[in-house]
């Protein structure tokens, strides 16, 4: 039954487990304790410090165990932030950081903090010039000097990786430190450039639950936020996790051995799942940059394809997938990274491969696929790829007003070809992945999107004109 | 090797360690994915709140998991002074919280809001009514109203059980919620009384690091603080650690099973510290509540001990237990809570038995004991328990300056023989813990203790009389 969604948790790693197992007897005492459990404790703690920090490339003193990435995001920014009040109270994050960047960032507004959101290309990657332009005093308007800047090592949705060492060169020379989002990356390497903060998250590489790294720089200034607490010098309060920390960094150093390899392997089974999918299954985006990214990390998305009937089904096939479309989430919105990307949402399916993945599996993922969206189109009803002669009147108008993605989409495919070339189809609708997605279907389409207005009724017109 | 400090964390039990290890292969995923593994982690996650609410008492949708006791209290308190902000900007809290609560306190004060601490008496205790009054609106000066109240459900250094049920009927009388911190008490039985808020640690009764509860009863008031995060009804951000929750969730039930029984084991055992510790040793203070207390803990302090001494020399002969006292932490002041119960803190020992304790252990403990603080005694010069006949002057001055604890209280004995009846000793002291354990060697040694006054040349003048 192959798990293909590692990007969310990967399975534990044989090695994780085993230094889990071996450290719930000798790492179950306080290690702030001076008897022999205590200093059997600290001996664990201290040795899993080390291999954490060599395997981020720091020294052991500036990094701390959090409970989660969540967490070493979330202390990391509220930390560097409170240590720079003096100077600034702007931070600087790109438009396709995970969620726990973006909330740590609307928490700063909402107490009265700027934010200044880099866009993306349709890669997904920032230009490192214009994130180097946001750092500049104003740049934020009246919101002033950056305080702090953020940006993930590769993105969590698509895979595609970020010009950091650029980006962290052009924060040493405004002076702005640099927070590293590295969760998604660092099994496969150290995050290279001069950083001054990286957070992760031990179970993206393998390890268990339960552990986060925070890592601060020597010399970037940081208080710590929330009540004080003596471990993890003062930035992680509470009971260290110690067995599950052991087992993180046993975990890291190994995956970390095997990266190489492995990630080669990985890399071409992606470059097959790249270039057979748009292949094999008509109207289809591949999102993502095809070069830098990932080793182990392809997303794309399916036309006239509903994302939760599509994950289903693949689950029924024994494929576990995940989706940034707005159909299988509770938000009713597409993912904020394919939004910023200005890509197709709907359909959407991210394939994140384990290590190990065998080959066998992906290239039955590749047989299954295409029946799965073809029979998901069929029940919708999805229409033909290409429309038919000229026959109605120069524009129409379809009322979706109340209708799920995909279905706005599908409607608005199915009248097209009843407008002459030069006709308009104007379409109704209220759900939010419409904005991304009738611009995206016209792109793919070939057909030209003349922009949205509110409509009359509620809801907004979006309106297309036939082309081709 | 007996380990005697089950408070500070109790060694994993047999289910604990069961449970992880079967839910580290069924528990890895996120349960928030709608894929089979995803589904499987989500029953578990489901099953152990389910479990855990049993346990304490609230409904599973009342009940989050936090990764350590710690975060539980800082949330609960956060969320709760926040949710009342309109009410009032007020925490009442006892003067003996576990520094979690304190330094949530201290993080509330620093943030502008007001804090009333309760005092206690000598056995450790609030008194219900002291408590009550406390809540009143005018109690808090121009403070004003309570906005939270919190109350432990006993004591981690000195085992007395607080009188919850009463302090919770007042709050609702005053109409303020009550957090209770449960970490030291939950393995041993639910909490009574109609508290709003309850805070946990696993690591204390059995379970593994990493997990805490939080329970918040509905209809309290709570608005939680920080970024938001979707897990955990947005009250503990970050992925869940799963499989140490299942084993948190499932070796409560484990210790709850056994608590009738292993709790009067105990319970018998530490009587019998309690009575033969000042039969063995001379000049020794049992502190704490003897009969309302929990069942498997006891504290004493031995007069003329460096506390850090008898604990290295008892770690020798295999025995591992904590200490109150300031010779033993990195702060230089005595424990808090010894402080505000005005008893000894020089030679501090605290007992925690863990489940399972043998008998010989405890009576081997107590052949081991007086030896080992005889042993402490004779090196520091400690002098014998009744002082001289009078010989020297009215007055004498011993100046301590610069000695840490026990030694400014050595001195003071060493020569209050040598004032006559009715004739005065003054020691010149500068450790903090002289301000404690000077007035109760007073109280041992019934002699009166006069006052403290600053001292010409830096730190504070003891004044004491001689009165036997």
């Amino acid at each position: 039954m192959p798990y293909f969604d590692a990007a969310s948790a990967a399975p534990l790693h044989p090695v994780a487990r085993q230094a889990l197992l071996a450290s719930l007897d000798e790492g179950w005492a306080d290690p702030a304790r001076l008897y022999r459990e205590g200093r059997r404790a600290r001996l664990l703690l201290d040795a899993a410090r080390e291999a954490a920090a060599e395997a981020v490339g720091c020294r052991p003193d500036e990094l701390v165990f959090t409970p989660s990435g969540t967490r070493a995001v979330h202390a990391g920014i509220s930390g560097s932030l409170a240590g720079r009040r003096r100077v600034g109270n702007r931070i600087v994050v790109s438009a396709v950081e995970h969620s726990s960047v973006l909330h740590a960032a609307e928490s700063h507004a909402a107490a009265g903090g700027a934010v200044t959101e880099v866009p993306v290309g349709r890669t997904g990657a920032v230009d490192a010039d214009v994130f180097a332009a946001a750092l500049d005093a104003g740049a934020g308007g009246d919101a002033g000097t950056a305080a702090l800047a953020c940006l993930q090592s590769a993105n969590h949705e698509v895979g595609t990786e970020q010009p950091v060492a650029e980006v962290a060169e052009a924060c040493r020379a405004a002076g702005v430190p640099l927070l590293v989002d590295a969760a998604q990356s660092l099994g496969w390497g150290p995050v290279e450039g001069g950083w001054s903060l990286l957070a992760a998250s031990a179970h993206k590489w393998g390890g268990p639950a339960g552990v986060g790294l925070l890592a601060v720089r020597k010399g970037v200034r940081f208080a710590p936020q929330g009540p004080s607490d003596e471990r993890e010098s003062g930035r992680a309060p509470g009971f260290e996790n110690l067995p599950a920390i052991v087992a993180a960094a046993a975990s890291l150093r190994a995956v970390r051995a095997e990266a190489a390899a492995e990630g080669a392997r990985l890399r071409a089974l992606v470059d097959r799942i790249r270039a057979r999918v748009p292949e094999l299954v008509p109207d289809v985006e591949v999102v993502g940059d095809p070069v830098r990214r990932l080793p182990h990390l392809v997303t794309f998305s399916c036309l006239y394809v509903d994302g939760e009937t599509l994950l289903h089904e693949l689950d029924r096939e024994g494929f576990s997938v995940s989706s940034g479309s707005s159909c299988t989430s509770s938000t009713l919105t597409p993912s904020h990274v394919l939004r910023a990307m200005g890509v197709l949402s709907e359909g959407n399916v991210r394939v994140s491969l384990p290590a190990g993945t065998a080959e066998e599996d992906v290239d039955r993922f590749l047989d299954v696929l295409p029946v799965v969206v073809a029979g998901v189109r069929e029940r919708l009803g999805a229409p033909a790829t290409s429309p038919a002669a000229a026959a109605g009147p120069d524009s129409l108008v379809v009322d979706a007003l109340g209708r799920r993605c995909p279905i706005p989409v599908i409607e608005l495919a199915k009248v097209i070809g009843d407008v002459p070339v030069g006709g308009t189809v104007t379409v109704l609708a209220d759900d939010a992945a419409a904005r991304l997605d009738i611009p995206a279907w016209c792109e793919m389409r070939r057909q030209e999107y003349v922009g949205e207005s509110p409509a009359a009724g509620g809801g907004v017109a979006y309106v297309v004109r036939r082309v081709n």
